[in-house]
Formats: structure tokens, C-alpha cells, sequence
């Protein structure tokens, strides 16, 4: 028999701002309505951990494209324009459309960069939600990004702390006792988009709990590390 | 408070071979475990679909480049070579490795193809589970991709029915009352993603349940319309 996993929403997390201690904010929202227990996964999204740090720039109310100068600014390479859409890659190695900035969700007149390193932000956030909390839970920092050749958009881990962004099956057999062809799946990007369908854009759920993962990849953890793929062996860059 | 998810695997599913009745076979396996009720989104994986379709070619099981030719068969365009990789465009649309043919966890000797049209397969199979279980349900197919930029492979849609595939927000406003600037959500691909996280590569579980959907996500659904991006407004084509 297989396990099941439940995907629960932390409702009413109060609006985050500049130096707030978002996992504390989590943790006793969670506890409000679902208590965190051990081996759960926590998702965060992009948006409030940038606030929680500040990653907020000033830009012009009355200008949509008033943020287009700092997309240039926290890009090292673009690899494509198309009229106000730009797809580069920042400085942390992510590709997406307009370097991660925007403005939706957050207040007129502010936009919300990307957090400076979402491992490190995650770590944080795992950290404060043990001390608070008492629960060894993973954390992913969760973002929503396009990709090439698809339409729409889902929802991937930029920052995880605690559980494993890749899951490297190298060596497992399959049903019928061969080795797998496919071996290295991105869990933290599936655990991510799974946590949107209850969060969703309109909602102002943040965060959710991703409970029943498999405790074997309950372990470190780095999107940097494990997901982010070198130009040298990118097909596509 | 915003609903709760449960993503429930279907042990117990037999081994598929050509000409079986997949929807009965997954309705009653679910029967046995996790009974299937309306508004439930079923995942049967891309694999087990082909096979029931009978979409297998004989290869030399020697020779582990074998359905290479077949590759090229079904591919309409190349976008990448790298040593034995191919990434191509299928006749379907689709943009994946080696047009989505792969030999694991199909008989030895054998190369399973997609399915000729998975949003037919989807239907089809929907149609049955109603048949058996009575039960008013969406139906997604899942296959594993790789993308660019990123390490590792994720479950996307390629086949869905009686579920969307995109979710347009288009006019719903942020939580500050603005505009959403980003629109369309793949729920499709979230959902795979989020089956693929009970059904593993190794367990040999090739079908799962979403619960909890929200029940306005479920209509006709279409991948092929919704998901599949045309050249002509594709930046990576």
C-alpha cells in the first residue's frame, strides 16, 4: 500500500512586511488551523519571503513599466525579447521571464525582487519554524515561472531547506527489473506546483503544507545546488 | 478557509497489455482502496495508457539504441542533439526526449509510443470510470519531461478530460485589488506533478487521485488547445 499526501493551505497569515519573522508568522498560523507535525513540508511562496527581507525597490505608481530598469539590473544574460517581455537569467542562475520582479501582490508603488539567496532564505524559515513550532519540517520556496513550448504558468522551487530538491533514482530497478532510464526527479518542483492548487494567485494563501512525503528525502537540500543546470550542459542557453 | 487537497495512489492495478479496458481496470483497482466520488481528478500514467492502446513496437532488446529510428519516425521537427538525445517536436506538438518513446517499464523487447491522441485517451478512459464507478470524474494522462535550464524531470499533462488544462484568472484582482499580471495557470501539469509524488518511478503505480479539486476547474479540458503553444508565438522554436 502506497502512502497518500495531503496538501493543506496556512490560512490567515497576516500581511508580511520588511523584517518580519515570516517562519514564526507561519508556524503559528499553521498551528491556528493545521499543526505542523514532523517530516512535513512547508511551501512558502516567493512573494512574501521578499517582503519578510525587504526586497522591495521603489518604482512609479503611475508607470507599468516603471520596474523594466531593474529587470536589466538583476540580469547577467538575456536569452530573449519580445516587445515589454524580456527572459534572461538572473544572478542567481534562474531563467525566467523579467528576472522574477513583480508587482502584483505587492503595494502600489513597490516591486519585489527576488530573495537574495531562496536556500538560504529557506534554511531561515525552517529554522524559525522549529524553534516556534517544535516540527523538523522541510521548507521550499516556491515562485511561478513559464517554460518555453507550454502555455501558462506553474508554480517551481526557487529555495529549499530540508528535503530534497532532486531524488536520484540511479540504480533502481522498474516493474519489470531494469534499471530506470529516468532517474533524477525534481521533487522540490513538484512539491511546489502541488502546493499551488490550493494556494492559487487570487486567494492570499502564501503557504502551504505538504504532508505525507516519503521521510527518505528529508534530507539538506538545495535548489542552487541540485536543480540549477550549468550553461555548459544546457542545451538551451 | 481554502479547501484541502489528498493525493490518494491506486495500488492493486494489474499488469496492462494491449486491448485492456483501462477506465474499468483503475476504477476498480480505486474501488478496493480509495472508492472514486465525483469531482475527483484521476492521473493515469502515459505508460500504462499506450500500453492499453496497444501503441507498442517491437525493438531489439540487444540493443539498447534500438528505437532510435523510431524516434526520428515520430519526430515532425529536431530541436537538440546530444550524443544519443534527441529533443524534438512530436506530431502531437509536444516537446520532449526522444518523441516521449522510452523502453522502461515495458515488456523487454518493446518500445512504447504516446498515444495517438491523449486527450481522446482521457476521454475515453473518463467515460469508463463513469461506466464502472458511476462516479462524474476529470481525467489527466501524465508523462515525464525533462526542460530546459533545470536538472531533473517533472510529471506534465499531455491528455486531459473533464478538468481544465489552463485556468484563465484573467480579470481576477490580487490581493491589493490590482490586476494579476500573471494569468494563466497549467493546472494540468500541476496535478500531473503532484501524482507523480505518490507514484514514483519504482513502485510500479501508475495511477493516482487528486481530491479536492475545485469544482469549477472541472469542464471539458483539452491539452492539445489549452497547453500546446504554437510556433508562431513560441520564443524558443
Amino acid at each position: 500500500m502506497s502512502a497518500s499526501l495531503q496538501i493543506l493551505p496556512v490560512d490567515g497569515l497576516p500581511e508580511v512586511g520588511p523584517g518580519d519573522d515570516l517562519g514564526a508568522m507561519v508556524g503559528r498560523a499553521a498551528a491556528a488551523s493545521n499543526p505542523l507535525v514532523d517530516g512535513d513540508v512547508v511551501v512558502v511562496t516567493q512573494k512574501v519571503v521578499s517582503k519578510a527581507e525587504g526586497q522591495l525597490v521603489p518604482v512609479d505608481p503611475g508607470d507599468p513599466l516603471s520596474h523594466k530598469p531593474l529587470v536589466e539590473r538583476e540580469s547577467v544574460r538575456v536569452l530573449r525579447r519580445r516587445g515589454d517581455l524580456v527572459i534572461s537569467e538572473t544572478r542567481h542562475g534562474f531563467i525566467c521571464a523579467n528576472a522574477g520582479i513583480d508587482l502584483s501582490n505587492v503595494e502600489l508603488g513597490f516591486a519585489a525582487l527576488l530573495p537574495e539567496d531562496p536556500d538560504r532564505s529557506a534554511r531561515r524559515i525552517r529554522d524559525r519554524l522549529r524553534a516556534v513550532t517544535g516540527a523538523s519540517v522541510g521548507v521550499v520556496i516556491s515562485d511561478t515561472f513559464g517554460r518555453p513550448w507550454r502555455r501558462g504558468v506553474t508554480d517551481v522551487a526557487i529555495g529549499c531547506a530540508g528535503v530534497a530538491a532532486v531524488l536520484d533514482l540511479r540504480g533502481s530497478a522498474d516493474t519489470f527489473g531494469r534499471e530506470l532510464q529516468v532517474t533524477e526527479v525534481a521533487v522540490a518542483d513538484e512539491i511546489a506546483a502541488a502546493a499551488e492548487l490550493v494556494m492559487g494567485k487570487a486567494t492570499g494563501v502564501p503557504a502551504a503544507i505538504v504532508r505525507g512525503i516519503d521521510s527518505s528525502w528529508l534530507r539538506r537540500g538545495s535548489v542552487a545546488g541540485e536543480i540549477l543546470r550549468e550553461p555548459s550542459e544546457d542545451l538551451f542557453r
